[in-house]
């Protein structure tokens, strides 16, 4: 539980735990570094892997007292939750097919939860794991990192206070190039579980990027999708799951969208980028040059945005920590989803009101949002590439 | 017809006319500084106005001789074609309605037709049109202008070589944004008749700049397409024609594509770009900095090519000249689709052999893809953006 | 002379002589296309070479009547000072070391001079011709391309206007790579006289093209240069002439700046690049992009202006054809010092008044400056890279 | 020292202790952060503040054992040096001016070093501490930050692998615009002690920024510098120190170069940009855009290289933790020289041969360098301006 001698001081310490991520795991890595960027959130707790002799090879390597690391996560549900010093939250790092057990689990014991996206497999676990969040006052990130940068908040706060006026079209896209040849034929572990359906889940290019351009968009206008009209495609065929995905979109408001993600797109590295289009101007971010913002108005020069600077908003502002000029980058934008997570749980655990200046993270109705994203556009594509409306 | 005495100097001047490109008129002058940039093509005669008093007004200011001015475009293919010095070929810049019946009677008359894009209005027309030249022997360029960038021709020379193996995506992009506003509400009059169906056909933005996405695609690929499934916006929507278009796209070789087309993307000016991703590399190439192309292989630093340097195929130096880092731009390539038409022309007035060696222009079967490709487009569109096929 | 009856109808077509630009002169060729592009300069006499069949034979090429081709430039300006119908002005591109001999025969004929740069080889012989034009009342172009592009224009709108306050520092680059190995023990031309101090003069890479950074900023800024500390490099050192020249100027009005010109600088083609900081703000134009202007403000995001739109200046709008998005580059910018001549000269023979609204061309003094530009640094240089004041 | 356990299974936690970095320190928490990065060094002791309280204040929030929190930098040097389990090294980011006095008083009590830059103020103090280094077999890193970009470590491998040949001028610049306006006269501490000759010594913008061209161009190419000719500003003149530095730079190679520091260039952030030209080739590195490296070789496309792609060298690949397209900034570049040093100073705790496949730290001998090339510059521009021998 929070440090309340250390809250007085404004420099909080809380602690969490950690389901997944042992040796070998990438992403659990960037949640350590992550977390522990600011000085923040301390890791005190963890079940690292299935196998408990791991657990205990990385909770060593790590500080972490042998008390507290676990065989399994019920266990760890558990035993935090009854314990006094337990921990303030949990990361969820494990693989996608158990985020829905695991996160299940610690709701149910009253933990706060950070979990990696997808937030599950199906529709219908997500919306549970939303219910139960709802009716616990627990809160739940889903951690979709390119949120954390400096620029996209920029971008939100440009668009949401309507300086480019109503959104009319939107163009999204999200090119890689690491799955053009058949890495998982080679000893390459990431493509082998990217391309297995059975780890995977129903998508793997969409699902696994696609999904980052619809929350990304989300996150920047606020707008909900209404319909998509998907074409997924195995390239080469003999892969049993999607490389290359073309979506169109349709908002609510009425704009449309386009989406593209790939991952056998010659010379893309991770090439996230967002357009968005209104009436009186636009905004464009891409994740490979994170400092920058493209911000146009109708009849004006272009104008550069670049973090830091004076003219950035309030909140972009606080997710910044170097001059402008001095780079940051993606764990500092992983850094920053954390930032924003412990801001709104260090008033919860304080039982402060939340305001509208607060920090907004990714929750629970973003991992649903996917889910249900890469749903329809599964079904879309699998019936022949025809319109399918969103809920 | 043409000089025997220059031609053996191997400094060919062809003989040509103009029908429409009156005063005010943008794209007659374009037409003409590209025919007289490089010496090979003379002005001789022509019908600029429906209004004969205008005719002759613009032919005093070009220096060409009364005697062949005309009234009318009838009475000009009909004259030209009984003189002994009549014109080697006609130059197309009337309204877009006329193109049909003006192309329609320099070919029965005999004489080599050069159009402006689109080729006409029905698909009827543009068959009729491509079966009368091909009856008659004579050429019929359609001037796609940005197939006359030299790096566009790089691009074909590298597809088409196989250097990026098999195509597998493409997404072509054209955005501007002069029309974000109601501009036909003033006395813009570019944006009045782009927006009213009688003069600018069945559709406004796709028909005007996403057919150029069409054919500069299929002008470096040679694929052709098989179905579209296209969205075509009027916005606002009390306008009358689309300003917004997005096309998913599917080549007969089973490659998929995304074709985006704006006039409301705020920011944009003429961003015409073409992304080409195969199976062993990929080419981007954008039209706001035609000098450079960049070249991906997979698992190689990317590579810019650069306009005149010497590792540049033999076709696309033939179209540039000046030297590496001396930007040429968009005069120069519209030049140089008269360059390209020339060559051709001079070859098959002197009964020479064509050669795969011999550049390639834009011809009436590309007029006819482009008709294709808007009809199909707008019919998938009303239709409630379904897949509807190519032919 | 000018014709009045074309010039009532706002269509001047001025008539114009050439020497030098025979066969195989790729100056002479882009001179001729720039002042035809517009058609307001017509060619009309020529002198393109010292043989006179060369003469003849390009003279027929270009379609001039046999009795305005001249056996040598001495007889080209008496007798078409004598004609009733001659050359309103005469347009000098032979090689470097004739200029002065050229220019001062038609000076004293009473003909108007265009002179490609540099204006001739010495101090006093610059100094004469200006004097020379000033007591006869002639205009003297001297053919600084650069100044024709539409973003220089705009460039030095901005500064005069005050826009980046008092100047302050100025960084100016011109880097080529065509020099890097020994081309002119191959048979490149262009690399042989540029490297022989009989033909190119005392410099070869600074007056070359290190005099266009002096030019150009001079152009924009109106500064002038005080005193100059040069290091010329011969790489390698077998060359007569420099390849490498690294200035350090100082301005009449305190600023400080660093040019750089090379022609070793591998990667580089045509790089010609201003930076000016002002104590308000600071632009900067690159000529492989020269449709565009960086252009910021102390605390503001940069913005990037562009050719065409509305808030370009008058005097830039004036020297752009094209709507923004379809770009200009050399051939226009070239086109457009003809326009800037043409228009002064225009009103000359009209007697009509000069105002400060009127295009500024760059003349026999920017001439003059050049080549004092090119001495003193040579003798900085020379003396071991010391200071030496300019004037 | 070096916990023997931890490094067989080669997680190595070196501890250090800190002076410098209190509450308010921008580069202490940067060091903190970046020592932390990996997991391979602890923070263990310090004396933060020359006022006790604080240090103790800091020494809480960073969880430091109080019995290692210091009164005076001279009591932590002996005590730690006394402990069995005494700091490994000491990182010393105390303000400028009492640089030498700690570096000597850790080095005296054998115990290796971390410096910030500069080094110290004094040729001759650089020079003992040198001597004092290699006198006690302690090794001594001084923190040029920007040498930890992988890419910087990349160009220093194809540098010195021979691929762009012999070296023959290299234009460095680190332009910034944040001071100007005279921001000493706001609040702005930063600004206050950088233009004070007592806190920041006889230089401020070449010291500062001017001393990282120098370092960053050293570390690439392995190259001395002979002789400098600079031109130091006080921009405006009312302040002491200089703001804008121009330098003529002589390698003992023969190679030139010209390197441009100012903090009053509108517009600039922090754009330290290096270019290196050889016989062969050339390299240009920003550090804005630090993920890209931009690769020439003599009539080959340009090439763009990217962090952690395979065709990368092995010492780059170990300054790097995220795949390509995911990027690195600053914190992760400090990191790195952390990296650096942990390698080569762990293998010195165990006695291990280093070799020429370790990486390599900027030492001492790169801090003299430093100070000498900030001496030299000043004494040439005193002088006014002339070329000064450097050693």
């Amino acid at each position: 539980m929070i440090d309340a001698k250390k809250s007085e001081q404004s420099d909080i310490t809380l602690h969490y735990g950690m389901v997944g991520g042992g040796e070998g795991s990438f992403i659990g890595d960037v949640h350590r570094k992550a977390a522990a960027f600011d000085g923040k959130c301390r890791l005190v707790a963890g079940c690292f892997s299935r196998t408990y002799s791991k657990t205990l090879a990385t909770g060593e390597k790590l500080d972490i007292s042998k008390e507290r690391l676990y065989e399994n996560y019920q266990q760890m549900a558990q035993m935090e939750s009854e314990r006094e010093d337990g921990i303030d939250f949990v990361s969820i790092v494990a693989q996608n097919y158990i985020h829905y057990d695991v996160a299940k689990a610690f709701l149910q014991a009253g933990i706060h939860v950070v979990c990696e996206k997808p937030l599950c497999f199906e529709i219908e676990q997500a919306k549970e794991l939303k219910q139960l969040a709802e009716d616990n006052n627990l809160l739940f990130m889903v951690t979709y990192s390119y949120s954390g940068y400096p620029m996209v908040e920029e971008a939100r706060h440009i668009v949401q206070s309507g300086q480019i006026g109503e959104i009319r079209t939107i163009m999204g896209e999200y090119p890689q190039d690491w799955l053009t040849n058949l890495e998982e034929e080679t000893d390459n572990q990431q493509a082998q579980w990217r391309t297995d359906p059975k780890i995977a889940g129903i998508s793997n290019c969409l699902g696994d990027i696609g999904s980052h351009i619809e929350n990304t968009v989300h996150y920047i206008t606020g707008l909900n999708i209404k319909r998509v009209c998907a074409k997924l495609e195995c390239i080469p065929p003999k892969r049993p799951l999607d490389t290359n995905a073309q979506v169109l979109v349709e908002f609510e408001n009425g704009a449309s969208g386009m989406y593209w993600s790939s991952q056998i797109a010659v010379g893309h590295e991770n090439g996230l980028r967002v357009r968005i289009y209104g009436t009186k101007g636009s905004i464009e971010w891409s994740q490979e040059t994170p400092n920058a913002l493209k911000v146009c108005a109708i009849g004006e020069p272009v104008q550069i945005y670049s973090r830091s600077q004076g003219y950035i908003g309030h909140k972009a502002q606080q997710l910044t920590r170097l001059p402008a000029g001095h780079p940051e980058a993606y764990y500092e934008a992983f850094a920053n989803i954390y930032v924003k997570f412990a801001q709104v749980l260090v008033k919860t655990l304080h039982n402060q009101e939340l305001s509208h200046e607060d920090l907004k993270f990714t929750d629970v109705t973003d991992g649903l949002n996917g889910v249900l994203f890469i749903h329809k556009c599964v079904e879309s594509s699998k019936k022949g590439s025809i319109w399918v409306n969103v809920e």
